[in-house]
């Protein structure tokens, strides 16, 4: 369904491997005065002119991490660098340059890895990211993507996981569980199609949980809001494998525990109406599905007043003493939780 | 034949990805103070107090760039590591930190990963690197391995590869060649021992070309002997793709050509040895062979009388205006120098 079989096809052994990234890259802009040198040498020469930098890096493998039957490659190189992104603003920082790898059986030709690049350059260009380097590399079969991101931090806004103290508020931007019931709905297409191609993917009215899972984005806005706000998050994490399990990592690595209420769980309408029609518990969906990459933060509860308002930060509950971490039903009922990773 | 069918065996899974990775990295010492923090967080944090820094990334892919049927786990650990180090020397530049992501499928074991993570911390504890990160997946089948390397410099030392002025000194580290011999040789016996796996391999009298490939070095000590010697190259790469197509990748990046001499070009008796045995020419064994990690740098003729009487450094050439690339044979014949990548 990519559209890499549509147009003309070039093979990549007619570039060779200098050829190649040479191609790829030419259009690469750069837009930070860290970044001194980008590609093209032994290595990237960055100058963050003293202050503190932050490191994070990914591997995304096809047929573990993404199916390319209903990932479009643009989408895919745009979602490869946005997720790492998303590690760099979970710092409070704000990425500057990115390295992307990739290896590719030759079933690619170079028009698919145009458009895969397009995407990473597409998604460099709307967070203001460099594209400082990478590797070209064949490989037997599969796509194997890694990316490494690169932001810098105010010495003392560098926010890590383990600080969250007793009584904190526990917030999450945007939304929970789309991503996950997004891809509950590519996959059913997917079947659907596999059993019968002439059938039409029924993605009618679902436009946000496709986009959720095939273009996240980076909460950038997030950061930029508690800076302009001048709130430092006591602990802060990115939502990646669900709330449930990126929660306990805080609480774990803080040695605390926590305390979240059900009905002030952030859930999409569509996001709702879709779990209904699975016969899916929203809430479940949002503790467990993860790919949301929003922000888990928490904060001192005298900065409540300044996001009490904002509409797309909530407040889901606080950091307690001790190691429980405990859920309460809209019914009252009390759930320990649990970390169910997402596979 | 490597050893991870030998001892007892854990599985991946008994573990989870969060457990792996802790496991994995729980020997991991800190040596740098530019390293502020490292694995367990959404990013490492670093300061490198207002020096420069350089990246580099590199991809290495089962069947590919390794087989598992003669490079043992430890050794590949050790070597990922070191051929991004290499990069990184080659800027001038002193190596601090290295994010390394793996991806393994269920046919490894935990015990086969200790081992691939024991030589990563070799090579950190070698070269004086911190591991700050990395990511741990599962994939469908073979080990993929992604390796990024931060180094810092001093400002006016930072050395690229499109700097190279008319008349400067090519000179070259170590020697070259081996390791493509190395590999000759362990492919042959791999060959040997299909065939027939009775067959002891016969390895005698082959140790140098076999470290080579198996456990090659970085040259940290070239990088710390020129700043000894005052000596600022002019331009420098690492010799990973063969003599020729490096030497041509300065030659091209500086808008010059060149003009070497075979009989300068540092060749090991070792590797000369076996070269014969096959009816190889050594000479295009190491003009071709890549995988040596030897340093490849042009100087000025006014740093000369510095480096003249060196036993780890040959002059064997010089840059001259155009774009003629030449090579003077010991019979005094000339041929232009091609670029044959190395498969």
């Amino acid at each position: 369904m990519s559209s890499q079989e549509q147009s003309e096809r070039t093979e990549i052994d007619e570039l060779g491997e200098f050829g190649l990234i040479q191609h790829l890259t030419k259009n690469v802009e750069l837009h930070n005065a860290s970044t001194l040198q980008g590609i093209g040498d032994d290595a990237a020469v960055l100058d963050h002119l003293g202050k503190p930098i932050v490191v994070s890096t990914d591997l995304l493998l096809e047929s573990i991490h993404f199916d390319l039957a209903y990932m479009p490659l643009k989408h895919l190189g745009y979602k490869s660098v946005v997720v790492n992104l998303s590690d760099i603003y979970a710092m409070n920082c704000l990425p500057t340059q990115v390295t992307v790898s990739i290896g590719v059986s030759n079933r690619f030709s170079v028009e698919a890895l145009e458009e895969f690049y397009e995407g990473v350059l597409s998604a460099c260009n709307a967070y203001g990211v460099d594209l400082i380097g990478g590797d070209t590399s064949s490989s037997l079969r599969g796509f194997v993507i890694s990316v490494t991101a690169i932001g810098e931090g105010m010495p003392n806004k560098i926010v890590c996981r383990n600080t969250a103290q007793i009584g904190d508020l526990i917030c999450v931007s945007g939304d929970l569980g789309a991503a996950y019931l997004g891809l509950l709905l590519l996959e059913r297409e997917k079947k659907i199609y596999i059993e019968n191609p002439k059938i039409q993917p029924d993605l009618e009215g679902q436009q946000y949980i496709i986009q959720r899972v095939l273009k996240p984005e980076a909460r950038k806005e997030i950061v930029l809001l508690l800076e302009e706000l001048n709130i430092v998050p006591t602990s802060m994490i990115d939502i990646s494998d669900g709330l449930s399990s990126d929660l306990l990592h805080i609480c774990t690595k803080s040695e605390k525990g926590c305390f979240i209420y059900e009905d002030k769980i952030p859930i999409h309408p569509d996001t709702k109406a879709f779990a209904y029609k699975l016969n899916l518990d929203p809430t479940a969906c949002a503790l467990s599905g993860g790919d949301d990459y929003e922000l888990l933060f928490t904060i001192a509860t005298s900065d409540y007043e300044k996001i009490k308002s904002h509409p797309h930060i909530s407040v889901i509950g606080h950091i307690v003493e001790g190691d429980k971490k405990q859920l309460q039903t809209k019914s009252g009922n009390l759930y320990p939780l649990t970390a169910q990773g997402w596979k």
